[in-house]
């Protein structure tokens, strides 16, 4: 099975990955702009097949979406394993950061955090195989291709991953609404990793009681949530920062 | 002209809100559980019009979103002024907090940003009148019902607005990819309106001038960007932890 992503940079990214095998690239148009013709470049030099179609025959495809005349099909996403995180982690020789998301419905969401999550240099993510969005096309372009860089596994048992990262000298913190430590009180300059439940549930309980530590995100007003995708960005940036001073000082 | 919006949340908040206008509920059900219900018991109070209808009615005005059986018919939202964020912040007795956005196009992105200022304890918001998404049904949903806390104001000139704030003794910082300050170096904790530019173009060079600082957000690896409501999240939230230590220090 191949699944379907557009969008000029989405397809530029998964041209570019190693996680991701582009099976074959459609293009909207006979006169492909300069942008397009460089996807068809990078393409053709990874020795993936080009067919120059119609914008009309995209539609289907994309049902909608802003494809910018331009379609790959991708070899459905073959995820990583947990092994394949912590050697990255060990590789890189920085301290662990590993995100783990406990239920995420929505694609959107997903997709975004996955983006912030590369950008902030994260090892690698963990969902479970059940009641959690996978890699889908909606999810690959929120992601802004950042899908392609970025290994994420699947597991059965996020309560026994979870174990076995604490083996590893991994600290595992969740985020929840309810906790009294507020996230800037928290030290997080060590090898961490970082739970983050459904929206609107958060972690589910089981899960929750392996943590080694709760914090939550202060907020102000009758708002009583932030988006789960915000939620990971305002975490994520809180350990760079935090990694980034000179001496690790939280409040 | 009214508008829709629809969930049970959005609709709730609506009902809530101080700043939105309900003029008719709709209930896609004739036998309402009891979280619609209190939506029902919420419209009652307020002596807004409920009507009890089949769920096939709302599928064409919520156009394929999840409605969960109840749409509410709002007054096409009235913009508050700037004079209205003025006087909010004053009242407020707290430096002040302002978000400019110079163009988000996105309504998704806008809403999460609605909704996340208003959790942060932003005193309003300011939008061009021109080339920005404005308050939308789907930014309504977007900011889970948070659009009807805040007021946001529409302005024709924004370098013109900015001009206004500074002699309010505001200051107006903008967030630039480019700008070697980073945020966690920047001092936040005084008066201030923050400028966020349009996805992928960041903030127009007239507007980048009037700013009195810029600062970026750090990025790693091969991401080059984050999403404008993700952005917005880490900024905020900075803003609100340098604005809770003692003894105001950032690095």
């Amino acid at each position: 099975m191949s699944q379907i992503i557009y969008g000029i940079h989405p397809v530029k990214e998964a041209l570019k990955s190693s996680y991701l095998q582009v099976e074959k690239i459609l293009i909207g148009t006979q006169t492909p702009h300069p942008s397009l013709q460089a996807v068809i470049d990078l393409a053709t030099q990874r020795k993936i097949p080009v067919t120059l179609t119609t914008r009309e025959s995209l539609e289907p495809m994309t049902k909608g979406g802003v494809h910018q005349n331009v379609v790959g099909l991708v070899k459905e996403t073959s995820y990583a394993d947990v092994a394949e995180i912590l050697s990255r982690w060990k590789k890189d020789g920085t301290k662990a950061l590993i995100l783990i998301l406990d239920g995420i419905q929505d694609p959107q969401n997903f997709g975004s955090l996955i983006r912030t999550a590369s950008g902030c240099g994260v090892h690698g993510m963990i969902i479970p195989r059940d009641r959690s969005v996978g890699i889908t096309p909606v999810a690959v372009k929120a992601s802004a291709g950042a899908v392609a860089h970025l290994p994420i596994a699947r597991v059965v048992n996020i309560a026994a991953t979870i174990e076995a990262l604490k083996k590893e000298g991994i600290w595992v913190y969740g985020a929840s609404g309810e906790a009294k430590d507020l996230i800037y009180e928290v030290d997080l300059d060590m090898n961490l990793a970082i739970v983050i439940g459904a929206e609107g549930k958060g972690i589910r309980p089981l899960v929750k009681k392996k943590c080694d530590r709760l914090f939550s995100i202060p907020m102000k007003g009758p708002v009583s949530s932030f988006n789960a995708g915000v939620s990971g960005g305002i975490i994520l940036y809180e350990v760079m920062r935090q990694r980034s001073l000179p001496h690790n000082q939280p409040l």
